[in-house]
């Protein structure tokens, strides 16, 4: 009973402390690119999921039956439970309607690397604009996030694309296709061996040489080239979307981060323009980090206003993977600005500089176990104090206290009425 | 569909924000105490929870049986998992162990006031000190939330006993007493009759009089008096260490918050000696707006070593309550640094302005819906931008740029390359 359940996680200390600060930096981007938190269930009516993506979804859920007889199921992903959210005030909110939330989902799959029952996303989304800027802007918040983490273009890699490429390649070919099945066979290619690939797209109505064409065409490297080739409207206009998206991220300062990759598909259905997928460019992760897109359907499809959307989940799981890949991970070890050590009946005046300190904003801590001077010492040592202050009874007769610099091993002693006034006190200010 | 289901809640970014601002008070002040962010999974085994409360419990949790056959229960507190986490790294963990936590939790209730099936709790836990200096920190930091939350001693008490003043003053008594039941009935005692209440006294094992005598000792308001009265060790004992958690809660400067209130019982078996609980002293939340406590035999009790424990639980939902009737919740609209306001082909070069804004750490909005000039206005007031720099083709000519002031209505024209320049633009720099 000591442990978490399969797929779940304890988060102790000093790993929360770098799992925080990867969700603040990626809040903090988001916050300043004016998305503004919402708070959502954990709980939701099952038939929201089934009303998105079928009946078989239900056996990755957790789902049950309450005591009131409803059919619930554990949240899987954010996108139905915001939809909900946005058809029910779709008046009242003004456009765009810019949010983002962290939190956990849950789905009954396989444990593996990266993956887990119990899983944390950030979720940023922009609903009410249809415009490239909106997709650039999500781009960019998503790349800013990366880079402010610490990662560079050698470490990731968006592969991006738009849904209609795909779509209207498909439909160029004089074939009865079943294009669904063949953008999941796209989304599967680097899953799955030649033949296989080859075998589900002509399942779904091409020919082998037709197929072959079609793979070819996956592979230019610019959009221009693909114009050339560009017949209808659709494809046309997906083409000079994504081009106009690739344009605005330029502006933005990110399009350095953007690959072309027209075999990204997204295997989500919902997706209806640009699609991305984060990349470990030194390859550690070999499926994509997390990603996301335009979905300009979803919330019609959930009985609201025609209302265009785009955005990304970033996956926490994955992306430590990338970050401690890379190097970045942020240091995993506690830290303490001070400890303050007491020695003999010293506590009345210990208290006073613990609470002054604190109320300086710096995080503190000070016997509260009656301990001797090694134990409360290799406590201050344990929780990573960077200064001990010794409150001890002879240096107290002489209106004096101690400080000790943890790295450096120097101390000094220091008057009392000094270390009352000084917010931040450190050895080198003193010694 | 459009709504959560009974007793869940949607968070919009208005009622967020206010929410938010008070979890990163507590959890700012907790962290300054050397308080710990864990991370806690939100389902445990439902024999988590049968083994502390007994086989009732399950009908208040949302627990079920997942596909691979675990019966699994959404986690009601977290005190059972975090003893869970201690128990599993007992020996390598560094003592005293000082754990905090934000996170909802589900029970199966009916939705009243302040309590829904979905609640938020900030949990706030000390493991492996028995000193008062413990307990006393708990109602330091607990208090100094409040206070930074902008509340005052007018508008909260701390309620405060300790679990063995009623067991030994029961206890005392020349009779065959039920001292669980007693204590029950001293927790429900604001809640029901009289007749009542001596009721359940007299069920547990005293006679009328000594019930009489029993409720005038709760009444007694200083502990000295009751020391008069001690009969026993156990007793004695418990007086002599609430009286010194209160003189370590006076050197930590939060006595005053403290109110001898010996009815108070949490009713909670698990507590073993400090209770308290936190009272809207406006009466507006007529129960407890949340409590907290030392739960010495709860480690021990999930096949831990013996540990002492005490700890805290912020209830979000109460606490809110309680902050909305002091006047003090934090403030609901919406907060934008800049808005951007492009007129014209002006986008390269506004965008390199919203960017460098972000760049300095505020909250930067403009537009991605291709808007005209009074629909990008009125969005700007809509999030409640506090300054709007409009990028407009005519200025660029001249190399300036309008910035407006959205409260005072003031603008002014600024040259382009003191916008550039300049991390925090206001009119009032160049009006």
């Amino acid at each position: 009973m000591d442990d978490p359940i399969k797929g779940f996680r304890d988060f102790y200390p000093d790993e929360m402390g770098p799992r925080r600060a990867v969700i603040d930096t990626i809040e903090s981007v988001s916050r300043r690119y004016g998305y503004r938190e919402i708070g959502t269930p954990a709980l939701e009516p099952t038939q929201l999921y089934i009303d998105k993506s079928g009946e078989e979804i239900v056996e990755e859920l957790y789902s049950f039956t309450d005591q009131g007889g409803r059919e619930l199921a554990l949240t899987p992903e954010l996108t139905p439970t915001v939809a909900r959210m946005v058809v029910a005030k779709q008046q009242a909110l003004s456009k765009p309607i810019k949010w983002r939330s962290t939190r956990p989902f849950w789905r009954y799959e396989e444990p593996q690397q990266g993956r887990f029952r119990e899983f944390y996303q950030t979720n940023v989304d922009c609903f009410g604009s249809a415009e490239p800027m909106a997709d650039a802007e999500i781009l960019a918040l998503t790349a800013n996030s990366l880079t402010a983490l610490g990662l560079d273009r050698e470490s990731f890699e968006f592969r991006i694309s738009h849904r209609d490429i795909l779509g209207g390649l498909l439909e160029s070919f004089d074939a009865d296709i079943t294009v669904g099945g063949a953008i999941r066979a796209v989304d599967k290619r680097e899953k799955i061996d030649l033949a296989t690939y080859y075998e589900l797209l002509e399942n779904s109505g091409l020919t082998t040489e037709q197929a072959s064409t079609f793979d070819e065409l996956l592979a230019v490297e610019s959009l221009d080239e693909l114009l050339d080739y560009a017949e209808g409207d659709r494809l046309t206009s997906a083409i000079t979307n994504l081009q106009d998206v690739l344009a605005n991220a330029e502006e933005l300062g990110v399009r350095q981060y953007c690959t072309l990759s027209l075999d990204t598909a997204r295997g989500l259905d919902y997706y209806t323009g640009t699609v991305f997928e984060c990349f470990d460019s030194t390859g550690s992760v070999s499926r994509a980090v997390f990603g996301g897109g335009r979905y300009d359907e979803l919330i019609e499809g959930y009985g609201g206003q025609p209302t265009p959307a785009v955005g990304v989940a970033f996956g926490h799981a994955t992306l430590s993977l990338l970050l401690d890949n890379a190097g970045v991970l942020p240091d995993e070890s506690l830290q303490t600005d001070y400890y303050v050590l007491t020695v003999g009946e010293t506590r009345a005046v210990a208290t006073e500089i613990v609470q002054s300190l604190r109320n300086s904003g710096h995080v503190v801590e000070t016997d509260i176990a009656d301990r001797s001077f090694g134990s409360q010492m290799g406590y201050a040592d344990s929780i990573g104090a960077e200064t001990v202050i010794i409150v001890g009874e002879r240096d107290l007769e002489n209106d004096e206290v101690t400080i000790k610099a943890m790295d450096s091993g120097e101390q000094t002693t220091v008057p009392l009425a000094a270390i009352r006034e000084d917010t931040s006190p450190t050895v080198d200010d003193y010694a």
